[in-house]
């Protein structure tokens, strides 16, 4: 063994996970295709200020973010997110056609603790509407996602919402000092990892009073089937403005749900909060079935102010993000894999070393068209290249030999059943298609 | 304006430019599998000690790789290539089988200075092959970027091939010290970015005498067709060790470049060293038609002691790197894009706010049927609906009016020709598809 492994947080991803990756990527990526996203890409750091500005979200993972200075002293970190480029990169380029529909899958990096699902190093794949006020993007991002994991083969689904503005109209309504919210949201947004007895301790230690508190979670435990938990809400927080502009909105994503198809999954949910600091109106979370419990793979919202911060127009965006580490160990869990993205292939035989470069010759007619071809590159002998064949998983072995190549008949050996047949190589081609 | 642009050195890629980076990186993934060769994933930083270690490649660039620690003061740097990553995977993990043929895409840092084409995050895709020390490994190493740059559209190539080995043997054979044959290679590696005539005095300015000088230019300037080249100078290194094993591997690479189909485009090139140090026989380069000149894309070589050096077991490799920059750069130049990779997608337009949801429907279905399909998400009335869609590049228009929804007839619009016929929407569909 050796003394150098993958750094502590990060790992190696072998063929056989890889190619499920690969999968999960591809088939994310053309959904979002064909919402008519488009793809962008930005560099893995960007400049130290950027992140860790106040309100651009890297004020809360300020602590988990990769830090460095280039040869020349410049303060860069590793991106923590694609929400934060996207940003930068509407600001930098005011001439962009809106909207802006654009979609991104890359690496992120949080100095976390690691901890089992959860990496320093992850993929992201994450689309947003840049240019939109309208609650039609929103859905829209939550369409996108949910149809990714619907063709990923996910079934059972939660689709939460909630919206900044509520929040924010909430506390206020229950008496949460201005200067105490973010702190309250950053409470709140762990109540999922603690318990709720916890919550009601962190929040009084903070400083929120006691009695507000109490209304605080009750008001947050509000959770149901969207329309009548809206309209119960609504009644109670008339006259608070903050409240009422962000229940409407909610109002609006509810009705369009049932054409965009998540209408039976949604659920309006008070106690989601989201963690970064930049979202100003909806925020969503997906949840899907992972053994007993739900386990969220999907999260975004509004965030209409983060373009303007970073010295562009003030430009209204949201989106949504997928996180593909958490979908692949569900879908591993739940056996959801069977032989997705794998695709029939050939290895082609060469009897002795006479007839290697007729082999080659095969393999690359194979592959022109279309097929994928492997061929021994090892010296190996008949029986070895068989073994490696059937190792690989090759659906069909083409064996070459001297009879063979003078015959121009192959023999064509299905790999599962052992059946064995004597074609030319169109007839093999033919099959194979 | 903003103040925050991308770090210097790297850079932003907008829509168009990416759609057609990702059709490239598609494109040689295809081909990459077609030989069976299978996708793994490394991190974007490696430990500072494996990156930098003597020997491995990270001595020729260590000023160039991004060095920082973690918050636990771990040193680390950004990858500046994948080959030595895959080692590390291949020493870290024994009880992998063998052969080992594995593809990585992914990106790269050097803190270089910024030129033209050159940045200092780059896009790079490999194949390797760990576990054969037979020269069909290299050679299929050479196959399999060939054909992918002939997939992508080019026509004319140019496969420089040369061997650690026989430089070694010249280099002993005319009379470098072989304290200086390293810094002699580092200086023949920039021959082509300088001058021969600074060539030879650099070669002079580390030490190597005038004489010596003169054989070793004359020596590698040979350069032609593969056959003939490889027997004249075998001829002359006759009792060479080094330099007859050497030539021996290149004439098995020659043998099989033909039922390969490079055979045409090879040529024997003693001037080729290739930067880093890790490589220990053949090497080689594809150039191809860049304006008048040619230009190298892609490059590889035998590494066979780069595991063994990480402390796994020694076992032998090779393998060849495609750069995703420098292959789009050229595309675009030669004008080789095209549409490539643009498929036909649908706006489907909503004439008023009362048929939105109907829009939005119309559209899913399109989409449940493999048919790109947006709407609008800004508000906007049916004309600047149309204007957007044209902007897009939709080729189609579907139109859904309050009469088109009672008929259930919709309106399809050529977008090129403006061609309008009434359909079903099964009709539109079928006429999509």
């Amino acid at each position: 063994m050796t003394e150098y492994q993958p750094p502590r947080g990060t790992r190696d991803f072998l063929p056989e996970e890889m190619g499920r990756r690969q999968y999960i990527i591809d088939t994310v990526r053309r959904v979002f295709e064909s919402f008519g996203f488009e793809p962008i890409d930005t560099p893995a750091f960007e400049s130290w200020e950027l992140l860790s500005r106040k309100g651009s979200g890297g004020e809360a993972v300020r602590d988990e973010i990769y830090y460095f200075k280039d040869k020349s002293d410049r303060e860069l970190g590793l991106r923590f997110d694609l929400t934060v480029p996207l940003a930068r990169v509407a600001a930098c380029n005011p001439q962009m056609k809106l909207p802006f529909k654009r979609y991104q899958a890359g690496k992120v990096w949080r100095y976390d603790r690691p901890q089992a699902g959860r990496m320093r190093e992850f993929v992201q794949m994450d689309v947003d509407t840049v240019g939109s006020d309208t609650m039609d993007a929103d859905a829209e991002c939550i369409a996108v996602a949910f149809e990714a994991l619907k063709l990923l083969g996910f079934r059972n689904f939660e689709v939460r919402l909630n919206s900044r503005k509520v929040l924010n109209g909430l506390t206020e309504f229950v008496g949460v000092p201005s200067n105490l919210s973010k702190a309250t949201f950053r409470v709140l947004d762990k109540i999922e990892k603690v318990s709720v007895e916890e919550t009601v301790k962190e929040l009084k230690r903070i400083g929120v009073e006691t009695g507000t508190v109490t209304k605080l979670m009750k008001m947050i435990g509000t959770r149901g089937r969207p329309a009548a938990t809206l309209a119960r809400i609504a009644k109670q927080m008339k006259g608070v403005p903050a409240a009422e502009e962000g229940l409407r909105e909610l109002g609006e994503i509810e009705a369009l749900s049932k054409a965009y198809g998540f209408d039976r999954n949604l659920v309006i949910d008070f106690s989601l909060v989201r963690g970064l600091d930049y979202y100003t109106g909806p925020i969503f979370e997906i949840s899907v079935k992972a053994g007993k419990n739900m386990g969220s793979v999907s999260g975004g919202g509004r965030y209409d102010s983060l373009i303007g911060l970073y010295g562009g127009k003030q430009v209204p965006a949201t989106g949504i993000s997928l996180g593909i580490e958490r979908i692949y160990e569900i879908m591993k869990t739940e056996g959801m894999f069977r032989d997705a993205g794998k695709s029939c292939s050939v290895f082609v035989i060469s009897v002795n070393d006479g007839v290697r470069k007729q082999a080659l010759q095969i393999a690359r007619r194979l592959r022109a068209k279309g097929i994928c071809a492997e061929t021994d590159v090892m010296g190996r002998d008949l029986r070895k290249q068989m073994d490696y064949a059937n190792k690989k998983g090759a659906c069909c072995a083409v064996i070459v030999g001297p009879k063979e190549v003078k015959a121009k008949k192959y023999t064509l050996r299905d790999m599962k059943t052992g059946k064995e047949s004597r074609l030319t190589l169109n007839s093999i081609i033919r099959k194979m298609r």
